[in-house]
């Protein structure tokens, strides 16, 4: 074995987390969690290897491109998920007869991607799913809206620092629909006005004419985009639209669950996926300088991919990328330091078993406690425990044993209050 | 894309979790993240994907090929993690300028080993690792060991239910020096003797033999074994032996730390792994019925595997895969279905909002709310809470809305108490 030194790098866009970036990390993943108990919804989980043919399914061959696969030993196609929804699918439907519909379920998955890195680009990260399966109401989509903006406001973003873009595919199928678009050119224009913002509307233009649109139904298709609250789209789409309902639906609801505030008509938001079938959204930082903090939407195909029936479906993909750097950004440094528990060190060898008792018995108490594993010098032990975590200090000297009593100081305050140690 | 169905099985070797297994692992996952807390550890983590040459530098060739390696489109050697401690290594080694020495890290990490399964094993598992690092006292193998006690008493496994098994390598060391055994030889004479249990003695006495040891010397190792006693061992190796006195030193503090009546000293505990140089333990259940619990020891080469100055470690790998099986067994699967949170129902459509504005208030209260996302009929919505995970739950109707007043009943006592609806 060679001892020459390895590189102490990661691996190219993979992530080390050391103890000051998993406070970011626990402050985001603590929140999804939280809201999704409140919000009762059942984790779930599973291997981040899956099989490429799952993955492929669902994914379509482009998007295999960006996976990392490989072969075990006998020959079996593996893959690490880009994505958690197939693996939802696949789930689901090995239960679906035993299981009570509609589910709410969530999980925080890492998920790769082979891909190009630009900022706020990783080649893994964590995402928070939450998924309700079996349910055609609106209700679904703002359970899951309301979710979101509840984690959202536990991790220290203020309400009015985003807005959820939300809208309807199946009312821009309507709109196209009534241009003289058929149907079976949706999926392509859809791929299509995606990209705005990202390329330009010449770019787009010359996609949809390579989809065989004429140059009036592009025109129209532009004008759509210029559409801009759900009064007009119903102008557009007709007192009767059905997809119109459903949105006007979403907005009454999300002032009964006051998160309306922060819920906008979109009609760009498409979202590129091929699976959306109805409402979609997309959420932003109120200056749009980040990339999406959440999306998602409604997929009532989920079961189809893996060879199912048709089952209803809403789902979210919160990625952990995007919100930490918005967080340390308006919060700073400062937000992910708080300091806790308390930091125990004596002066001699003579005192470790005082210090010991006195740890067993605040940790016994459900304090979270770092005893120094050696003796230190005052000054050494004070500086250690102010470069570390703790919020408070016990320093125990020969003549706090033989007084019995020993003082605790707050790191911060220097407040200082006086407690037993335990006796032997 | 074809739409014939896909296997709903995860692939081989590797797990999914139902809401029903995250109970279990969640229950380990809480008590090894408590425990941590509570010891004073910080967390930290990094991507399952590392490079094959890290892992190799550590595991040495035989273990690499047990390891899911892959390329990238860069010709990149990638591997899925088979442990955590080269990973530990390389991030320590990353700071070692700006790091607080002793630091104290836990993960609880993914790792994958691909091998044949038989029960317990898996190709994939958790480990909670905690690893002290740049501390030479024994204080730092008993805040180890004290952790992993605590967190087994917050899983519910009674403290006499298992037993922590403890042997110093120094000592073997010492008493094969005595026999004649040079030091070149110990390390194929560890593991030999680590086979124990795997393999008959005769097949031992061939290894012995191939390493080039003469029948006394194989006769006296095997004596080693019979030693039963600290004193025992003591009077084998001399009263002045480093490694008894550190092994005493370690069970005064465990008495001190109250968990001196799991701890066993068993000579027979060596570890497999060739980079231990000191104190070695493993836990196992009192009746042996199942594998190791936990394992781990002192390593004071961590660092010179990368590349690094030697520095003094102890570390602790603690699987989900065993103890989950334990627990099950000892605990009984009514144990992980503890119900939490309300469900709130409601009769029509007309009662909708009224559910809606209940479920805000108590989600704002700090409640976790499973509020149905249709109306159901009064048996319908019972039926649904009974089976979830709900402990109460709340079903409005006309009547309801009109007086104000709703009643909130426990699933499992029945009793009920009047709470008011909120106004709109």
């Amino acid at each position: 074995m060679s001892t020459a030194p390895v590189s102490f790098s990661p691996v190219r866009g993979m992530r080390d987390f050391y103890p000051e970036d998993m406070l970011w990390r626990n402050r985001v993943f603590d929140a999804w969690r939280s809201a999704s108990a409140a919000f009762g919804f059942q984790p779930y989980d599973a291997c981040v290897v899956e099989s490429l043919e799952l993955l492929q399914r669902k994914s379509g061959e482009e998007v295999s491109e960006q996976i990392y696969h490989f072969e075990d030993k006998s020959g079996r196609r593996l893959a690490l998920r880009p994505e958690m929804t197939p693996t939802l699918a696949r789930m689901i439907a090995a239960r679906r007869g035993s299981l009570a519909f509609p589910v709410k379920w969530f999980t925080t998955a890492q998920c790769f991607r082979y891909e190009r890195m630009t900022r706020g680009r990783k080649r893994e990260h964590y995402q928070w799913n939450m998924d309700i399966v079996g349910e055609q109401a609106v209700t679904a989509e703002v359970e899951i809206l309301a979710a979101a903006a509840a984690a959202l406001q536990m991790m220290g973003m203020p309400d009015d620092s985003y807005k959820i873009h939300v809208n309807n595919r199946a009312l821009l199928a309507e709109l196209l629909h009534n241009t003289g678009i058929l149907p079976e050119h949706h999926p392509a224009v859809f791929l299509a006005l995606d990209k705005r913002g990202k390329i330009n509307d010449e770019e787009i233009e010359e996609l949809l004419k390579a989809e065989g649109l004429g140059s009036e139904p592009i025109r129209r298709t532009f004008e759509l985009l210029e559409v801009q609250t759900l009064d007009q789209a119903e102008a557009l789409a007709g007192q009767d639209s059905p997809a119109v309902r459903r949105l006007r639906e979403l907005f009454t609801l999300a002032r009964l669950y006051g998160i309306d505030d922060r819920l906008v008509f979109d009609i760009s938001v498409i979202r590129g996926l091929a699976y959306y079938t109805d409402i979609v959204f997309e959420a932003f930082d109120i200056g749009r300088r980040f990339r999406a903090i959440f999306g998602g939407g409604r997929y009532d195909n989920l079961l189809t991919t893996v060879g199912g029936d048709p089952t209803p479906a809403v789902g979210l993909g919160f990625g952990d990328v995007v919100i930490m750097e918005i967080l340390k950004e308006m919060l700073g440094d400062q937000a992910a330091s708080a300091r806790s528990g308390v930091a125990v060190g004596y002066m001699f060898q003579e005192q470790r078993d005082a210090a010991m008792r006195l740890a067993r018995k605040l940790r016994t108490d459900g304090e979270q406690v770092d005893v120094m594993l050696t003796h230190l010098k005052p000054k050494q032990f004070f500086a250690r425990a102010s470069a570390g975590t703790s919020a408070e200090a016990v320093f125990i000297g020969p003549d706090d044993v033989a007084k019995g009593v020993v003082r605790r100081k707050n790191l911060d305050t220097r407040a200082e209050t006086e407690i037993r140690l335990p006796i032997a």
